[in-house]
């Protein structure tokens, strides 16, 4: 297995547990969290397939994603107890997601010849929707609009991929830079707990 | 008019009265309640053409449905003090609809060569997520993923469809059978208010 | 520039300011004020897009229209203590923008060869759903379906343009008047405070 599959793999199974650990705290059923585990995963992959045109979307052809989505949540309410005490692995895990998923979104944008601007909202709405659709469904204004430097490093990672290109270095090199500058600021914003600033 | 069109027409009508219902008790004006109808009416199917990339979706191109729901609509807002007597009748219709969708998304995914869970997955999204839409925008988390064993009934009808097809019966009869256990469920459900447990 | 290409602008402009003080009011940080910004303006143009099948949505192909969010997301935050003295020329290009859209929206059905019902719904959705997102996401009740003759604005000049489509007048003129009619019907609204009759 490469480098690649892992850390998607990896972000999948972060947003699935943190999806269900979501409702749990919402008093969900278990239908309801199993479908909230789905939709913080691979809603953000959803809206940006739609968006693009790439239908079926891809989680519909490919039920090795279901089939990880279903065993992470059945895993995650058994072992609930003890995943609080997992909370760096998950921090990590969740920011490889959203370095991956940035990755995902912005070489989906490229593949159909979309330019800067629109590659990297495709990347960050990768990243980060299914976390709205997550805090939406789950009748809150979405974390994401209001506490977290999130979505910024996702595009800070972007404009720092396509300043990366112009520099003509290898590709492989240019992705593994993308994902660990978002890594990067992620990590550095939950360590230091920042925020980006109001107005109003 | 043949056996399946009838249920279809029945399910269509018991989703936009349950939608005008919700939208009354939470005020909406006129408008607002007839965007309700038609979403809870429409809303699953649509989700399904979208992921599945059968556009433009089916409602557009086929205005009897349109009418159906602006009929149903007017119908019940004329009526409605008498409606909450047909509590029963409507429980049915809706419990048929649920049934009938859920066959229609398996079929519809069955038709693009999706997998089995993929099929399910559909049936159950055609099924429940006019109503997840509803609550959605009337504010609310989604009654389906508290209260209720709704989606549960199509995942089960799902997994026995599947299973008749395996024993080779005829076409007719797997519809049939899929459609009855599903109402089955539901129905029970509903009689002896049973729900799904918690995690917490 | 010509006339349409110009209404067009001012109806973006005006749902991104729109989009923008509305998030102030809900202590959104930045991006959050930039994600509700992007949805109110390309939101309903965006649903049109995906349910009649015109993907990738136009937005992503068109990056004039994302720097023009932008930058009116960024002078509406430098300049917000004075936008308020602005009211009623935001209201004004508000209901220039809802004519405009109900516009586009019929001819895009209009395009694909939809019957009317389907047009006039296509013009309604374009119209009002970036806000019907905008307030979901803020965890808001849509105030098109609870306080405004809006929507029906657009319904009333979208049967306005069947009507004088009968009668065979220029297509210039019929664009037109289907503008004029929604703008006078909106801003009658507005200064009259005419509300739709609730139900209940």
């Amino acid at each position: 297995m490469e480098f690649f599959t892992i850390i998607n793999i990896g972000g999948t199974i972060a947003f699935a547990i943190s999806g269900t650990l979501a409702g749990i705290r919402k008093q969900l059923d278990i239908f309801g969290l199993l479908v909230i585990a789905f939709v913080t995963s691979i809603g953000g992959g959803t809206i940006r397939d739609i968006l693009i045109g790439h239908l079926p979307v891809r989680w519909l052809l490919d039920s090795s994603v279901i089939l990880l989505i279903t065993c992470t949540f059945i895993l995650t309410i058994l072992l609930k107890n003890h995943i609080d005490k997992l909370d760096k692995t998950l921090t990590f895990f969740d920011s490889l997601g959203l370095g991956f998923f940035t990755l995902r979104g912005i070489q989906e944008g490229l593949a159909i010849d979309l330019d800067i601007s629109a590659c990297i909202i495709l990347g960050t709405i990768t990243a980060c929707f299914g976390g709205v659709i997550r805090d939406t469904l789950l009748n809150e204004i979405p974390t994401l609009f209001k506490k977290e430097i999130y979505a910024t490093a996702c595009i800070v990672g972007g404009l720092c991929y396509f300043l990366l290109k112009q520099l003509a270095l290898p590709n492989e090199l240019i992705d593994l830079s993308t994902i660990l500058i978002i890594v990067g600021i992620r990590l550095l914003a939950v360590k230091k707990n920042i925020s980006l600033p109001r107005v109003g």
